[in-house]
């Protein structure tokens, strides 16, 4: 079992920070890897409100809902209470936020909103990263969200497996090179509106007009800096309107696309009955009846940016438990480790957005191909040093 | 095994014969049945031209090519030349023009085609498959195709299996109640216009417009007593034009529909991936690779004339063996006795029309399940007489 220890210490040189005030300690927050383990280092990437969070707490249940693991994601005990890290006995998971070489003020003094890479700091992001990897703590600064400034770092050690959220995880082509799998949450223009109105005019008020105009003004730096990083991933989550409604544009019953890279070393993508070809499935037929619109999966191969893809596709929601372990059943290569446990996930968080649709099941089926992933490199490794798996 | 006897006899009276001449001897047709079994009754209705004789040469081929079958279905040994009988170990095969009530002569004199079920004696049709049926040896009428005359009858006795091809087989309600199961190839009239053009312009230099009104002219008869029959069929395969070559009017890419009727005694119907639910798949892709238009399969669940039936198509055409057998491995309840067999058939006859496409496929298809069919019919009847099975 990895033993999380949360330390606090004086940080008085932090060579790394280029904020304008901190505060004067910091802490360490980790669970250790044993010998033979290496870190293993994920990614994810996409806009904000997008659902990094979400995926984030789908991913650590996976990775520590079952031996060897145990225990959940939380933020560290002890330390600063605004901490974006998040931390269970498998993995250790960073916010990018953390990494701004512009603190709020900073940002607007110089006119860049958080968008833009050149608010945040890749040369220290990728040193720790790689540090960490190799199996070495590092003092990692820590972005205050709710005081937009800098506070005193956070001591990481290396755990067994490390996940970065944030706006530009795959942008800078060294820290790429780091992560051992990543994946992009794409949410198209269409339902990236409908959840704004949906949030900011029925819950906060807003207008339609200024809804429409803050999802303008962040167009050009979204398409400049964080869209193309979707080319880089190894799994990609696009979020589309339904098909199944003709002329829907309430946004609520979601088309979702898993988008998985062929060739990628210890992964290997999810498919639909026959591996390869083009299968398109209704399951909802005389042994599954589904209210309105239905479901409908698709699963095919495809180029996407010049790479060889396996697309599953799932349009349309799930009623009733017993259709997704119905879907479940007939999806291949879930790297599961017992019969219904993505069912089993996505009832244990049906609170969760995108608990009855595509959203859901694709987080939590890339939380299981992570989870193998892992296994699978360990195991790896043990074998190079000539250890039992 | 069943014996097949052909014998001779003299028919001075023949109470069944409403031609107006005949040859003066009859001749014995049949394979024997065992006492336990009892003969199976399989319909196959159609317009002519449409693949009747086909469809019975894959039926044959399939019943007669394994044990507890041997042997092939050809006419009758040392009896009437212009016999339209055929005969296997298993099956014999009966044509219902043989039951013409008028012969051509007196079609022609009352002003009725073939395709006017006043043309056909039901009424002993009826009494003798139903004779057969209950194991006793009819004296068959025989309609002579090159002369237009009733020829001299020929005795059948009661095979393991009675085919009834012709125009009408389900058209008598009485003919229909004895039918273990029932066959209807149904041809689009778009598909039926380009296979006249290939053979009656291309073969024997007919012009267009003599096609076309040959096809107009018997069209108010099909429309009302040949087309109604599918309807009751246990089994319908449905040729239409290709959706895959954009307003393509060759007919030769053929989309072809196997529907199959669900409740049927002794039937189960075939299905691609998941029972019940709509699936489509095209198989061309990582794994095979298809030339252009390529092959699409699709199945789903429908109400076919207020029956549940499921409906499995293929769009397209095989340009090889591995293709078929790609195709073979993902269909379920085919009803094959080892690995391939649809394969092996469609390769034996990859002669006969259709070879290479959803016809020739779907014949199989529909030959195993009618070996199936009766399997299962002559086991039920052993257990119902408390022999082995």
């Amino acid at each position: 079992m990895a033993a999380v220890t949360v330390h606090t210490s004086t940080a008085t040189t932090t060579p790394y920070l280029l904020g304008t005030r901190r505060r004067a300690f910091a802490f360490r927050v980790s669970c250790s890897t044993t010998a033979a383990d290496r870190t293993v280092v994920i990614g994810v990437a996409a806009d904000s409100g997008c659902g990094k969070s979400t995926i984030t707490r789908r991913l650590t249940s996976v990775l520590g809902g079952r031996a060897p693991f145990g225990g959940r994601a939380e933020p560290p005990r002890g330390g600063n209470p605004d901490s974006n890290t998040l931390i269970s006995d498998a993995a250790t998971v960073i916010c990018l936020d953390d990494y701004h070489s512009l603190d709020r003020a900073g940002r607007k003094a110089k006119g860049v909103t958080a968008l833009d890479p050149s608010a945040t700091d890749f040369d220290l992001l990728y040193e720790q990263v790689k540090a960490i990897k190799e199996g070495r703590a590092v003092e990692k600064p820590v972005y205050n969200h709710v005081t937009g400034l800098l506070d005193p770092p956070e001591l990481i050690t290396a755990p067994k497996i490390l996940i970065i959220k944030g706006l530009h995880t795959m942008y800078d082509e060294r820290v790429r090179g780091l992560l051992d799998f990543s994946i992009y949450l794409d949410i198209s223009n269409e339902v990236k509106f409908a959840w704004k109105i949906q949030r900011d005019m029925a819950e906060r008020g807003h207008s339609l007009e200024s809804i429409r105009a803050s999802i303008e003004a962040r167009k050009p730096d979204f398409d400049a800096y964080i869209d193309p990083q979707k080319q880089y991933a190894d799994a990609v989550i696009e979020v589309l309107p339904t098909q199944l409604i003709p002329d829907d544009n309430e946004g609520k019953v979601l088309r979702v696309k898993l988008i998985m890279k062929e060739g990628v070393a210890h992964f290997s993508p999810v498919y639909l009955f026959d591996e390869g070809s083009t299968v398109s499935w209704i399951p909802c037929g005389r042994k599954l009846s589904c209210s309105y619109p239905g479901i409908k999966f698709d699963c095919h191969p495809e180029i996407y940016f010049g790479n060889e893809v396996t697309v599953l596709e799932m349009d349309g929601q799930f009623d009733r438990l017993d259709e997704l372990l119905y879907v479940e059943t007939h999806l291949s290569n879930l790297s599961t480790k017992f019969y219904g446990e993505v069912t089993q996930q996505m009832l244990k968080h049906a609170d969760l957005p995108g608990g009855n649709n595509g959203t859901g099941l694709f987080q939590t089926i890339v939380g299981l191909k992570t989870r193998d992933l892992y296994e699978r490199i360990v195991a790896t490794s043990y074998r190079s040093q000539g250890l039992e798996v």
